[in-house]
Formats: structure tokens, sequence, C-alpha cells
């Protein structure tokens, strides 16, 4: 207890200095002209990053001459082969070499970027980043974090393990909740953050053996790792104010997060039919259309575009395989913030220092059985 | 494979026929001032329905009273206690005689109402109703649907298990897709129901051990339970055109039921901001109000109000414990189709069809351990 939640306290750098961020141009929806896109249009807002770009040689060289002043910004590494979206998580580790997502997670383990960006196959791309970056010393399952916009002055609430192993024990809870409350300081700005744990319900009594115990876990940790812990919250405290992270395991987290996804889009899509209905619908549309905008770009998932895998050696953000230009420069505006705010680090010391307490956490964790009903 | 789906297709029926509901007037959040407002609400639109309403019976017969020829149709049953939504179901089970929750659902085990309708606490409402009404012969565990808004003709899907039990293994995942698929053709009149089981990704290496098993039994039975078996599908499927039943566990499918609620709301909250942002956007909220609240109508949680409890020797429908007058009465309604449509028997014929597969699924389901990373 002699150390308190300074240690990853955000920093503001005050010299720019530059970034290099490393970009996998392959694997996305819309191919590497949107990617290279998305490159272009991060460039010409930010100054302060370079790029290091994978992807076959030809190809990127001519799309990035297209684009202004952009060639010199962008080192180009040849690398002919693709991770598709349907290649299975093990395949992937045994052909990857040569691929472009490869390429590009290795920049990241050599030292010559900060960061890596993918808009590839997330298990492939995971799977890809464990092997070559290897878990963080203490971290037993890495998660991918993501965030979702919220009622909060910061505008999102942080929601860890979106999907990076179905699978999640009482000790991996806590180190969600250690690890997220890093990220919301460095990534968000929010000094002390709130972590809530994602159940069925409030009361204590609720939910699966492994909840009840990382709810004990979780709060015992409050102090050394410097976050206030609210406690079991429901799905409907996602977006709320009541928590700044959310922790989960993968598969609840996935299933959430595109459940989430799936019902803004079918509000959005039914407010444009509502709108379409009459002439004089049509014409308040038209009217309408500056709040209507303002409220797109609040729920724009464009806007909070990036998975950031936490608990590796080394940052990797992954980017949605449907990301146009926009999304790709969201994602990188990211994956820029956090290597400027000298996350990596912060997250380590705090891992490390939590290491011991984890070690400790899984000693005590006797499989149990389930809670009866929910 | 002698029987085809033609024993639960739904059946209008020609004579209209009284049909009695049996209220829980007490345990919603407000009072059953709001309760007794929604059964007024239920029986101006719908003669066919009689009530028998339990509750403190001094207070019930003043409220009642109030409402101009309600008091003709409702039979008061006095009970006295209260279940409240912090008694846990274990208490409940000891303590329920003579509370309202209680009471209601005896008058449905007793044969004198169709279905049972209460706003009060979930947990201690399936476990009254499982205490009273007994499982169905062939069901393991009993599940509660919901319907979910969709871009479907019928405009909802049904989701189950919304929360009945955490827990689920493959034979009971199989069985909620025989009784998700029962519901779906007598409660939405969707003659051959499309279902889909809930997972991290469509690809079949994705999931759980159970889920990958339940993949194989839901696929097999498609024949025998009169069905279309789609497949795995995703959180942000539970809105689409892509199947009419969702099969998933009670701890996930209560995770996605509030967290598209939340977001939902979210979007509508946001949407109010943007709205009121302004002098010229308050302009054009007056002028897009139509389309505003035909918007709204279309995703007001109080129209989709009701969780069927299916699985068990006699109907229950949970309404939201904040449900209002307006959400009151259409869970009223919800209960009243499916008595009409005859329901009940149709899905009990449906699970003892299916109950000699379920029992040799039970028999195959040897217990293993989770797939890998997903």
């Amino acid at each position: 207890m002699t150390q308190t939640a300074d240690n990853d306290t955000p920093r503001r750098p005050s010299t720019g200095g530059s970034v290099v961020i490393s970009v996998d141009a392959m694997g996305g929806d819309h191919g590497p002209a949107a990617i290279v896109a998305g490159i272009a249009q991060s460039a010409e807002k930010n100054p302060d990053i370079r790029f290091v770009v994978h992807g076959p040689k030809d190809e990127l060289t001519r799309l990035i001459a297209k684009k202004r002043g952009l060639s010199e910004r962008c080192e180009i590494r040849d690398a002919a082969g693709v991770v598709t979206m349907n290649d299975k998580p093990g395949q992937v580790i045994r052909n990857a070499q040569g691929t472009s997502m490869w390429s590009a997670v290795d920049s990241v383990r050599a030292g010559e970027a900060s960061v890596a960006v993918s808009c590839g196959n997330t298990g492939a791309l995971m799977a890809l980043s464990m092997i070559r970056l290897r878990k963080l010393p203490g971290v037993n399952r890495p998660a991918i974090a993501c965030l979702w916009p919220s009622r909060n002055p910061q505008g999102f609430n942080v929601m860890l393990d979106c999907g990076a192993d179905i699978r999640a024990d009482a000790p991996d809870l806590l180190q969600y909740a250690l690890m997220g409350a890093s990220y919301a300081r460095n990534g968000l700005g929010v000094e002390r953050p709130r972590v809530g744990l994602l159940n069925v319900g409030t009361e204590e009594h609720k939910g699966r053996a492994e909840l009840k115990q990382a709810n004990e876990l979780i709060a015992d940790a409050q102090q050394t790792g410097g976050f206030d812990y609210v406690g079991f919250v429901e799905g409907g405290d996602l977006p709320s104010d009541k928590t700044d992270v959310i922790v989960t395991d993968g598969f609840t987290g996935n299933i959430a997060l595109k459940t989430g996804e799936g019902t803004a889009k079918l509000v959005g899509d039914f407010l444009k039919e509502a709108f379409a209905k009459s002439i004089l619908s049509k014409f308040a549309a038209v009217l309408a259309l500056t709040s209507l905008k303002r409220l797109q770009k609040r729920i724009d998932p464009r806007r909070v575009n990036g998975g950031v895998f936490l608990g590796l050696n080394g940052m990797v953000v992954k980017s949605h395989g449907s990301a146009d230009s926009t999304g790709v420069s969201a994602a990188i505006k990211l994956a820029f913030q956090l290597a400027q705010s000298g996350f990596q680090d912060r997250l380590a010391a705090r891992v490390a220092e939590a290491a011991a307490n984890v070690e400790e956490a899984h000693a005590l964790n006797a499989s149990s059985t389930d809670g009866a009903l929910s």
C-alpha cells in the first residue's frame, strides 16, 4: 500500500514529439484504398504521426503516391500475404509469417512503432499479438477494451473484455478491472475511474459463482488499484454515468457490444423511415438536419472505432473490419493518444504491482458451482 | 416423423368467448393504482376479458370502483402480503403464502384463470410459478421469452431465455428452440419460424462447448420441431430479419435485453437533446413531431411489455416492474392473445412430443471444456 494511483495519472506531454504507428493495410472489408485514405486523413489532422504501412509494396506505393505529401511520412513494408476474416486463429499462427498482419505486429515487437493498428480478423490478430508480443508478466488472459458512448462527462465508458477470450475466472476479472481503470485514466483522462462488474442484477446474491468471487476481489483492490468499485452493474448501465469501466468476460462483452451497435442502428433506421413517411415529415427532416447530424455524430460507431488489446508487451488497436477512412482515422487517433500518454509503461507498472495480489487470488480460486436462479 | 408442424399452427377462434386473466395488483413500482388503471384500459378495449385481481381488498375495491363499469368485470381476491423487489427467491418460497403474487399464480393453478400477470420481482415470480404450477413433463429448465422490436414483417423477434435461469446446457437450449418456435407461431403468427442460436460469431468453430453441441441438436430437430434453423447469430442480429427466434442462456439473454433497452433509451435521450439545442432545432422538432411520435411508438418498450414464462403447467406473463397503465395493458393484451390461441395446450403437446428427443440428447450431453479463443 506504499504506492498510490499517481504512477499512472495521465500526463499530457508538453513537447509534441513524433509517434510512429504501424498500420496493417490489408484485411479490412474495403481493401487497402480505404485504409490508406484513413492514414491520409490522420496525417493531415496530426503532423506528429509517422507511419509504417504493411502490405503489397506496389499497390501501397501507388495508393500512397496519390495522396499529396503522404509518401514522406510513410515507410512501406512489403508483405504479400493476407489474413482473411475466415481464417481460424490456429491456422493463422502456423501460416501468418509473411502476412501484412504479422508484419504490422512485428514493427511493435521490434520497437520501431509504438502501436499497431489493424482492421483484420480479431481472433487472428489477438492470437498473433500474443505469440509475437507475449503477455505482460502477471497477466493470465489479455483482453480487448472498447469504448461505449455514455452520459459521463468524458462521453465514453470503457468495457472489457469485448471478445479476446470467451472465458474469464474471478482473478481474470480482477485483472480486467485494473487494466480497464488504467485505460480510463490514460485514454479518457478520468483521474479516479469507477469500476462496475456486469451481472444480471445488482444484488450481491445474483449471478454466477465466479462473479461473486470477483465482486470481493475487485472490492479489495480499490485502494491499490486507484479506482472506486461501484459493485454489480446491469446491461442498462453500459451507457450510464454510474460507472466509467465495465468488467465482463469476452463472451458476454461481445454479445453486449454487438447488441448495442445493432440496437443503435435499428433506432437510426426507424428514425430515417419515420422522416421519409410523408411530404411534411420530409420537409421537417430538412429543417431538423442540423439536429439529426448532431445526434448522428454522438452515436456514430466510427467515432468510437478501436478495440485496444490490453495485457501484452506492446500496444495493438483493432479497428472494425468494415471501417471506412473515417473509422480508420479514428482508430489511428486513439492509437496516437495512447502512445503519447505513455499508457503502455503505466499499464505494465500497474500490472506488475498487482501481479502479487492476482497470484494470491488465483491460489484462492477454488472451482465451485454456479449460483441458483438469478 | 409422423407428426408435422400443424399441431400448433395458430388458430384464430371464430367465436370470441370470454377469457379470465389473473392479475397481481401489487409489487409494481407504481403501486396498485397504475395496475388497476392498466386493467381498466384493457377492459375498455376488449370486452372479452374478465379479471381476478389479487391484493388488499379494501384498497382494490376503492380503486376499481373509481373506473366506470370495471367492478362488474373484476373479482377481487383479498391478499394482504406483498413480495418486494428485494426479496430473495428462496425467502419468497418459504413466506409467500398469503401474498398477492402467490394468490395470482394460484388462480391459474386452480383453473379459474387462463393466465397470470404480475409486475413483481422476476426471480420470485418464477420460483413461485415453478412451485405452484410445476414444470411441464419433459422440461428441465423453464425460460422467460421476451419480444424484441425487429425488421421482420411481424415487427418483433422472440428471445429466450431472458433471465429465468443463468445456466443452460445444450439440451436446455434445444428445448428453448422448440418452445420459442411454438411461441412465435402462436403469439406472433409466424407459420414456420426461423431459429438462431446466439454466439460470438457465426462460424461453427466459435463459442463455448455447450453451444457447439446445441448447434447440432437444434439442427437435427428442425423437421420434427416445425422450424428452420439458421445457425449461429450474433448480438447485432437480435433485431434483424434473419431469424424470428433467438435462443440463449438466461445470463446472456438478460444482459442483451437490458443492453438493448439501455441503448435505445440513450439514443432517444440524445435525440431529445439534439432537438432542444437551438431555436431552429426546437422549431424543426415541432414540425417533426408526427415523425418522432411514429418512431417513439415503434421503439416504445411499453408496447413490448411482457416476458412469457415457458415450460410450466400454466401461463404466467411477467410485466416490467416500472410498467405504467399502458405497459400493464400491453402485458394483459399479450396474455389474452396467448390464451385465445390455445397456446398452452399446443406448447404442452409440442414439448411432450419432443421430450423423447430431449431425453436422448441429455444422455449424450457429456460434460466437456470450453472452446478456445473466440
